[in-house]
């Protein structure tokens, strides 16, 4: 099963276009429970309410070897039939960016990862020849200095377009293998709109909304595909961080439970 | 000491631009010799032959938890007067770019890394926060791909440049703390004299002679400030790999002399 097939699958069985975003940081977890131990009484309060889960490196490698440790372990303790994206946005040359693929699918054995585009094609490649991987190139993203680049206007073949645009037009181009998606935040939504109309048939990686703002209605209503699928809606800090007392779990599952509703209330109804 | 007078230092005293890359590939390396043990024999053979080292992390992410334990080693290895860049290329929001920055600055110990513009100023910022530390910012990569966004002509108050041109205008704007340089590859020649000449006092990062082809000396010509300074000119494989038998470590000894003596005649006489 390719990673859009485990996407899709874990979404219908669950009924969920959420994803959980797993960024541990120390300053709001519970006292007194370890990174592993968190993530994993979240996966188990939390796994058949979401499409997808999608650790985010950094928190991981800010803890050291310990962190890192964490990082696999929970990999490999999320149920084998959700999906798990590793956010890590690499983005490097063609040597390297091969090293950081395998490293990601082959020795953390990730489902999909999210990559930055700046650097061009052969950046990517190397990620979206293991076919059976997801792919998510950096579009236009959740935060305030997205626009410092992202939304210059950038002339491809004498046509003036926002350079997430380019990015999504080069994306849909380079995708032959069907495995690549697109990172779009919730906190520009007529952006979110655009690129869905533009790319009807891609999964979009949506992150800001709870926290950072983005709205939920209009997030299902751009970002959801035809059949009301393709958007993994993610949200961290709103369902890990719901409680920092002894209930943390049972207060991410209601988080979770009413978030997962809550996009569903939003499907539009297409039939 | 701050990262720019620890570069310049390092480069008066060994009177060298060179930057040896730290990429171990195990397909490459000499056989039965581990990681660190490796990286330990290439810098006793050279640390008085180059201005910097830059490990790139994806060599060692690929190796799991024993290339972590080999980088952390390695930075610690390297002698104290001798600046270590993490080639990391980072990008992400506000406070996962906040937890990068403490991974790399603090936990791992570097003087300076190497981040991805694409998110904008708000994913760079935790990183020149760091006064004491250098920040090079991805702007003309060195690879064939490098062409598909960082060359596109872009809007910025009605003039039309360059999108790479308009991340090093956008840089040197940011840099007010002086702690921030661009990465610029030497396969673009043309780029990097554009660069350097509307950028005099930034430091480059220049990747892409050797093995990647690119030309020395326009690349010491074009890439160095007026003092002949100030341009770190990296090679990885050309040294580091020169032998796979027993005399590696004096292969790459004899590869970094011979290199760093070509860069030094190609210095222009600015006298």
């Amino acid at each position: 099963m390719n990673f859009i097939e485990k996407l899709n699958s874990a979404a219908r069985q669950n009924q969920s276009l959420l994803c959980v975003g797993l960024d541990p940081d120390i300053e709001r977890m519970p006292e007194k429970v370890g990174v592993f131990e968190f993530n994993r009484a979240i996966i188990d309060a939390t796994s058949n309410l979401v499409c997808a889960y999608k650790p985010n490196f950094a928190f991981y490698e800010a803890l050291g070897d310990e962190g890192l440790e964490a990082l696999r372990n929970t990999v490999d303790y999320i149920p084998g039939n959700i999906p798990v994206i590793a956010d890590a946005k690499r983005g490097d040359i063609g040597n390297t960016a091969r090293a950081y693929a395998r490293a990601i699918f082959t020795e953390l054995n990730f489902d999909a990862t999210t990559v930055s585009p700046y650097l061009g094609f052969d950046s990517i490649e190397p990620f979206i020849e293991y076919h059976d991987k997801g792919v998510f190139i950096l579009c236009r993203t959740s935060n305030a200095g997205a626009a410092d680049f992202q939304s210059l206007l950038a002339q491809v073949d004498n046509i003036s377009r926002p350079l997430f645009e380019i990015v999504a037009m080069k994306a849909s181009q380079w995708n032959t293998h069907g495995n690549i998606g697109l990172v779009v935040g919730a906190t520009y939504p007529d952006e979110l709109r655009l690129v869905r109309e533009k790319h009807p048939d891609m999964p979009l990686l949506i992150p800001g909304i709870g926290a950072q703002g983005g709205d939920l209605a209009l997030t299902v209503r751009y970002g959801t595909d035809a059949a009301g699928e393709k958007a993994i809606i993610n949200s961290s800090r709103q369902i890990i961080y719901a409680s920092r007392g002894e209930d943390f779990a049972q207060a991410a599952r209601e988080a979770a439970l009413s978030l997962r509703n809550q996009i569903n209330q939003n499907l539009p109804d297409r039939k």
